[in-house]
């Protein structure tokens, strides 16, 4: 199969005729024409084998994760998807991996109203590059984007959804620990099929001041915002370690943790595990209501965790309020 | 070196205060506002090690290239060079190479007035994919860019500046074919260092009525024209091989070639070489002084090598317009 019967026979789609995309797959560029009034939010990720999925990742749900990554920073950014390129290595064309990542990758885009609109395949080490474009509008001047630079000191600072059980499925995947099969089929989802928040991301616009999606660890990323808008931030570990769904589990149906996980690791897992994306976002203490009203409204739940402060600096306290030491390091790439 | 302090390091720019950027890297997302009346032409390659680069190039020609081949996608559209994202994937984070690419990479960017607005960087086997975006004007309803679907019978067909050398010189480095040095030097820049069109896609806009850049070698680019245009053609093989820069140094400074390579050989090159990122373009006849005009004021070489046809198929003929065979297959990544 050749580099052009493999674009048409397993990315091509009928026209579908979308109003931003003036020209999609087919020609030197794919060409787009944004609403008068708003901007385009553009972001790109880079999925390689061993590095960010395992060799045995069923190619569906790949398919699945390598959009869903994408979107998860159009969501943080408040913006509506509208089309996205696809760069895919291949170690060879192989109709039983193409197929079903394919359709992941589309059943994924449709739901989003997403287009896939061109890009590039080649033969080589298998290696997934998506960029993704996204809507914000522009109302009296002002983009209606979410910015890492927005927070504000007297913020509440708020997480969607749940932490830290893709970390735990990872964990499980390198035989580290061991949890019972519900917990593990349950953390599975997390990891291999995330849920970008891009309904909450779109319902935060006009309401949360600045947001990131958590991607290399919450603690990590909340450093993003804080060093982007010259703020200091306090976390309840303890709150955050509850939104670990396999934690909530335990305390829940047993009340009482298995002994090959020690509750520093799952605090660790909440912290800095990592893959979780899920937004992070602040917003001011008057627009509590406004908050809640943007999670109900995109079915999203949603949990205030901390404060932004204008002291420099990340603490984190306990359910006791008392401090706990930070030694969290995120994710690094290259670490 | 960690991932973030790569990109700071490395690809971070001085603001540039590019009038279409509002938000560069370091969010989410980045933020584009095309000007009102444009659409954004959107094109995105990937080059792997092995595959489209011998891992001995030097990481400045390298920088150079990866960024050349996706402007000239934008080129063949007719596209102004807005901006770009860049994902790489590398085995480790070395400053020896990171410091030269980022040269090659961004002279290039600056000399096209091109901002780098964000991307990803990740651990992995050596890989670079770029997204490139551009603008076009759209005048009383009608986007100006340059389509593959455009061409008419009865067109001109033409193409910029030179073919074949690129494959020439990576014949030489594979060893199976031996020239002068300094024939080999000069087409060694074709190959390492191409040229995008980008200004002479700019002159071309309202003058050629389809357009495509070649990569994959002039027949098998030339076929997309075709097939999307529902027309057929007639090249000039003889006039394709002259224009290999390589072949008229013979023919010029020493009147006889080289015993090691068959004029067969240096047709198939013409036609089929690839990595020539040249454009090929059709023009109505009755605008053969406007495609002068253009040519001239792009500084860029242009030849007319055929004619578009009603009849459907490839014709190729000589220099004495006799038919020549045509089993010049075009480069497929995956074949």
């Amino acid at each position: 199969m050749g580099e052009f019967e493999l674009i048409e026979r397993y990315f091509k789609r009928p026209e579908r005729h979308a109003a931003r995309v003036a020209l999609g797959i087919g020609d030197d560029c794919a060409l787009l024409q944004p609403a008068p009034g708003t901007q385009l939010a553009i972001s790109c990720d880079m999925l390689v084998e061993g590095r960010h999925f395992v060799s045995t990742l069923d190619p569906f749900k790949l398919g699945h994760k390598a959009l869903a990554v994408n979107l998860s920073d159009l969501a943080a950014c408040g913006a509506r998807p509208l089309a996205f390129s696809l760069a895919l290595a291949l170690p060879r064309a192989d109709e039983s991996w193409l197929a079903p990542f394919a359709q992941g990758l589309l059943a994924l885009a449709d739901a989003h109203s997403c287009e896939l609109i061109g890009g590039d395949t080649t033969q080589g080490p298998l290696n997934i590059c998506i960029t993704v474009f996204g809507e914000v509008p522009v109302m009296a001047g002002r983009s209606q984007a979410l910015l890492r630079s927005g927070a504000q000191a007297g913020d509440d600072l708020y997480i969607s959804g749940n932490l830290g059980d893709a970390r735990l499925a990872l964990e499980v995947f390198r035989g580290t620990v061991s949890v019972p099969e519900a917990v593990f089929t349950a953390a599975r989802v997390r990891l291999e099929t995330p849920t970008p928040r891009v309904a909450l991301g779109l319902a935060l616009r006009g309401v949360a001041n600045a947001a990131i999606d958590v991607s290399d660890g919450l603690l990590g990323d909340l450093g993003h915002i804080l060093q982007q808008s010259g703020v200091g931030a306090t976390v309840d570990a303890d709150v955050a370690t509850s939104l670990i769904a396999a934690h909530a589990y335990y305390t829940g149906a047993t009340g009482q943790f298995d002994t090959n996980i020690a509750p520093e690791q799952w605090r660790r897992w909440a912290l800095s595990g990592g893959d979780d994306y899920e937004l992070l976002f602040t917003a001011p203490v008057a627009r509590r209501e406004a908050v809640a009203a943007a999670a109900a409204a995109s079915l999203t739940p949603v949990t205030r965790i901390g404060q932004i402060e204008a002291e420099r600096g990340l603490r984190l306290m306990d359910a006791q309020r008392q401090p706990v030491p930070d030694r969290y390091a995120s994710f690094d790439h290259f670490a």
